[in-house]
């Protein structure tokens, strides 16, 4: 099962501001045990490849400023194995830096590109699935996208349609569409042809390097030129570069929403992206009222449906409080309703103006 | 104005349970700054009566934990000046052991009490009545207490009758009245005939110790059986023994309500217990919605009505909560709707035993 051929890439450079203020900027969400369970989400996404992919196959790329936390928390990874970003372009560049580096060792690799910062309750559902991705893109130059299956019309998700019904385990994409509307996605969920996008994605090498050559053709050329400097003391400074040499852009806008050749492999394997406090709210354990509750907290009559994650050396005292998130991290406190997170970005931005950097 | 006879007796012996967390049994409210205007409460007290007493008339009932308290935030007071209580036993015998102590210093003692953690605002008006009421009782055996005219039929405070309207500034007291019910505090303020009581006092030295002989001899004879031993070291070990000779009473209980000569000085001048959080919020500016903000604080729409006390070393971002108390004091934060504040009282139980004793 294990494979030489097999590599995983951990994205690792967001800052996760959906989720202020618990995910920080010098502290993001991926570095942080958001779910109380002893381990980093960047440690249980880690973990969650090794019976695929050898120690040494591992590449995490991340923003420099980020260095230390990597190395702390994945001591095992030598300094080849932490791509360093100068500045955050999206997550096309970060693929193709990888995808560049990688072919230098070996032109054979087939490659998993995950997020950091994903819950997957399922590993073992997960691992069958990305068996049979990576089965398939061994041998062809198919991208293959991991599909959840839809539970509610979330807007904020990229769904995947497929062609048409299709019985085959891995199914032709004919559209990627982000964040639909209430409506679309309603009728998203009732068609049945849809998934949502988990952002995780298996492909050989050689697949992802043509595919830049295709569609991203300024920054294929910008990686290619510093091949001779990968693996030297050259390569920040050559990287640094050739980040000058592009704008930034998704993976999903850059390369998959314009590839012909991408598939989806549906995956039932109880991911979420914990991107927002309301999917976050959905993962954890709730008490009878529907409360997650983590922290030391004393709730009282009419504290119902509400996320609260407080540090536990602060008693918290609510009463009366429906549907509320109430969230304090390394001294911001934020008491706003589940339903406006959406705010929260606006939020993290006057903390910045008004209040200074160490707020955000 | 300023007169050897007149002393003033500050009660500062509470913890001020109804204002946790930000009252404190280690730290309670009139030791701290509750209003942010750079003075603790009972700072603000001890210099209300500067015009009208000397320094060394000024005596501080506490109890024996908050000496170093007293003694730090009071600095001028001598020791002897600061009586410590072994135990809580309400205001009447803190009355009683500071008018004993104070007679064998100057049997002609015209004594103000009042207690430490109050709001006067107006205090040119304030002094103009005390100096109405010293007046009064100099000569003679009138218990006075300044009336505060009620702005609303409030059902947490004591209210006092008058006989009749009475056009004097000091006016016959009918009868005192504890925390009446809604309808009963509607038909006071229409009556015009009621008016809250203060809990400040005038009444001069023989007045006092003849009221508690007549009304509480127990405490009358276990303060006289120790007389000798005020001003000498034997104090504290001869007040401990006293303080189990008797039962615990309010000054209002003991006295006031069985006595026959007490009268009222009306006195409007911006007086607020500062008892609850609502009436903090009252005293406190407000802003264009009609929150009191005390803190570094980020209000979004939807907040309103709320008072938000809270450390100034953390940014507290609020959205969409009306007719809220959110405060934070000392690792314990609190979110509960104003109006269920008297449910205060009922946590704080619960956080002493559920939690700990550094809660509370």
């Amino acid at each position: 099962m294990k494979n030489n051929n097999q590599y995983v890439v951990i994205m690792a450079g967001g800052i996760g501001s959906r989720f202020w203020p618990f995910s920080r900027q010098h502290y993001p969400k991926q570095f942080q045990d958001v779910l109380g369970v002893g381990k980093t989400l960047i440690q249980q996404t880690s973990q969650r490849f090794s019976a695929l992919c050898p120690p040494e196959n591992y590449f995490v790329v991340t923003n420099a400023a980020y260095y230390e936390l990597v190395k702390h928390q994945l001591p095992h990874l030598s300094d080849d194995q932490i791509l360093l970003e100068p500045t955050a372009k999206n997550t096309a560049p970060c693929i193709a830096y990888a995808a560049y580096k990688i072919r230098e060792r070996n032109p054979n690799a087939n490659i998993i590109v995950t997020p950091s910062d994903h819950l997957i309750l399922d590993s073992y559902a997960f691992m069958e699935k990305l068996k049979i991705a990576l089965d398939t893109t061994q041998w062809s130059s198919k991208i293959i996208t991991l599909g959840i299956e839809p539970t509610r019309p979330d807007t904020g998700y990229g769904y995947i349609q497929i062609e048409e019904r299709q019985y085959d385990e891995v199914k032709k994409v004919k559209m990627f569409t982000e964040k639909p509307n209430q409506a679309l996605a309603e009728a998203f969920i009732e068609s049945g042809d849809f998934y949502w996008n988990a952002g995780i994605f298996v492909w050989n090498v050689q697949t992802v390097i043509s595919s830049f050559e295709e569609h991203q053709p300024d920054m294929a050329e910008a990686f290619e030129d510093i091949t001779a400097d990968f693996y030297t003391e050259r390569e920040n400074e050559s990287v640094q570069a050739a980040y000058s040499r592009f704008h930034g852009i998704s993976i999903d806008y850059g390369i998959m929403e314009k590839s012909k050749n991408v598939y989806v492999v549906p995956c039932d394997c109880g991911w979420s992206d914990l991107g927002t406090w309301k999917s976050l709210h959905e993962t954890l354990p709730k008490d009878k009222n529907q409360n997650a509750i983590q922290g030391n907290v004393l709730a009282y009559e009419g504290v119902k449906n509400c996320i609260i994650k407080t540090p536990k050396d602060r008693l918290v005292v609510v009463k009366g409080l429906e549907n509320f998130i109430v969230a304090e991290y390394n001294n911001v406190l934020l008491i706003c309703p589940k339903d406006e997170e959406q705010r929260i970005k606006h939020f993290l931005e006057d903390a910045k103006n008004k209040k200074g950097e160490k707020f955000v």
